[in-house]
């Protein structure tokens, strides 16, 4: 991670699993961010307490509300950062936030096609979308060349299970609604790949692996990896992307994985 | 088509475009099957004229009302055709009714990230659960071995805007949620094919090319295709398909398309 430079960062979903490990490793670099923004659903309740914990010893830390399926939420969360941000840009937006239901193709319902799809999907399109001024912001003030996740990057958090080329059996996870929304960000990803270059901005779909978070439990075996194994390992890709890799879908390790 | 001996076939969004031309050919086949289903929203209404006119001519045409985003009014189409085809099951079923909304990445909302999603990937999911009984039947009552169109099938009418490893430039069709909606209705179609081989039932996403239909004039270009020559390939491909395409992309002319 020598060379991963990032000035400020932004992680959705920062409160528990991925997203709370992101944080934690940002702000225990050797040349931390100027800024980590953490946002989560209710920075006031119960569940922000190992943000609110990390913030006492941090004070390059801010913990922002952001509801990855309200607009205006999203909105009121890119006002805020920018009030901090003051005149400088944002470099890195991590959309991590994200949900999955367990479901057959029988089981599934409309009501979780529709949530899946406005949380794992949507959200990261609005929050890109409220963002990018600041992402823009940000490319236009950096003096390097090219495309570079320490100088404007969109990184949403992907998984395996969006890639239909590698789904060769149902059994393992039956996740109908999770599976179409993660197909569908890595499609996203790519339309910001191709209309956010000319900005100067790199936008990447990452897959962490398989992972011992809430998440990554919910079936009946056991995730391999640990989340800091996983978050160590992203973090060391990261800093290796640049314009070759835009609009790429990337594992933990550095390995592109087929749509 | 020769060999394309279908008893009984449902297209949804048959009033106009794609749909309506595929059930023309149907009927006007030298074996035409026994039901053709078309599918559309109000059979009562003005856009229903032409299904009407074919009704008119065709006994074995039975025009059948689905909205493919109320999974009541679905639930409702699945218990009308069970009720024409007696004992027999449904052998084809092509879930086609779709909408796009031109969009930027700047300018989609949530409101069309939802409905496109909920009319395009939803709504093909839902459709073939209530259908999936007949599907059961019409493959368990087929003696050919191995996997068909005229035997059970769901081909899903996908869009080669949905392959994101084609996807070279945003300005051609600016459809942010469209596309998003095909990758997923690709991943959709993956599943399926998985999760009903052991049914008896190919699953297939296929584009139907660029075509001139309400659709395909939105953008300011002309589409290349007329509806007659998309639906004349779809209709020749279609009964070349085995299980060794089970779960592929193909295109109205039958090449393999990426995901
Ligand atoms: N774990 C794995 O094995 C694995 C594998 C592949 C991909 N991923 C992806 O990695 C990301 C993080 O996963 P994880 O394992 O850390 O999951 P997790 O432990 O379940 O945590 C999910 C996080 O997302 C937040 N979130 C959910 N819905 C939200 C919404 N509507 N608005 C704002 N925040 C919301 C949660 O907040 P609350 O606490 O408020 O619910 C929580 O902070 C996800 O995108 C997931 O799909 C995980
Ligand atoms: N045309 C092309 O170039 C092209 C290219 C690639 C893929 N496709 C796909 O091919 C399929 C047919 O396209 P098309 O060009 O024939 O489109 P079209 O001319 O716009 O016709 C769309 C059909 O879908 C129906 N529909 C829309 N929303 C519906 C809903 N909620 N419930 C039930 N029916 C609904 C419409 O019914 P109403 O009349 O009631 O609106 C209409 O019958 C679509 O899935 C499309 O994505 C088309």
């Amino acid at each position: 991670m020598a060379g991963f430079n990032v000035r400020s960062v932004l992680v959705t979903g920062a409160n528990r699993g991925i997203g709370l490990e992101l944080v934690k490793q940002f702000l225990e670099k050797s040349n931390p961010p100027e800024w980590v923004f953490a946002t989560c659903r209710d920075p006031e309740g119960e569940r922000a307490q190992q943000l609110k914990n990390l913030a006492s010893r941090h004070p390059n830390l801010a913990i922002v509300a952001l509801e990855a399926t309200d607009p205006a939420s999203i909105k009121a969360a890119a006002t805020r950062v920018e009030e901090h941000l003051k005149s400088s840009g944002l470099n890195l937006l991590i959309n991590n936030a994200g949900i999955m239901r367990l479901s057959t193709l029988e089981s599934e319902t409309p009501e979780d096609m529709s949530l899946v799809y406005a949380t794992n999907v949507t959200g990261p399109l609005l929050v890109s979308q409220a963002f990018l001024p600041l992402l823009k912001k940000a490319a236009q003030g950096s003096p390097q060349p090219g495309l570079s996740c320490s100088k404007a990057a969109i990184v949403n958090m992907s998984s395996e299970c969006g890639s239909i080329a590698n789904l060769i059996a149902l059994e393992l996870v039956q996740v109908v609604s999770y599976r179409c929304s993660k197909a569908s960000l890595n499609m996203l990803t790519k339309c910001q790949s191709l209309g956010y270059e000319g900005d100067g901005i790199l936008s990447i779909a990452v897959h962490p692996g398989w992972v011992q978070t809430d998440m990554g439990s919910t079936g009946s075996h056991q995730a391999p990896l640990t989340v800091d194994v996983s978050v160590q390992g992203i973090l060391n890709v990261l800093p290796t992307l640049s314009k070759k890799d835009n609009g790429a879908f990337v594992n933990w390790e550095g390995k592109v994985l087929p749509w």
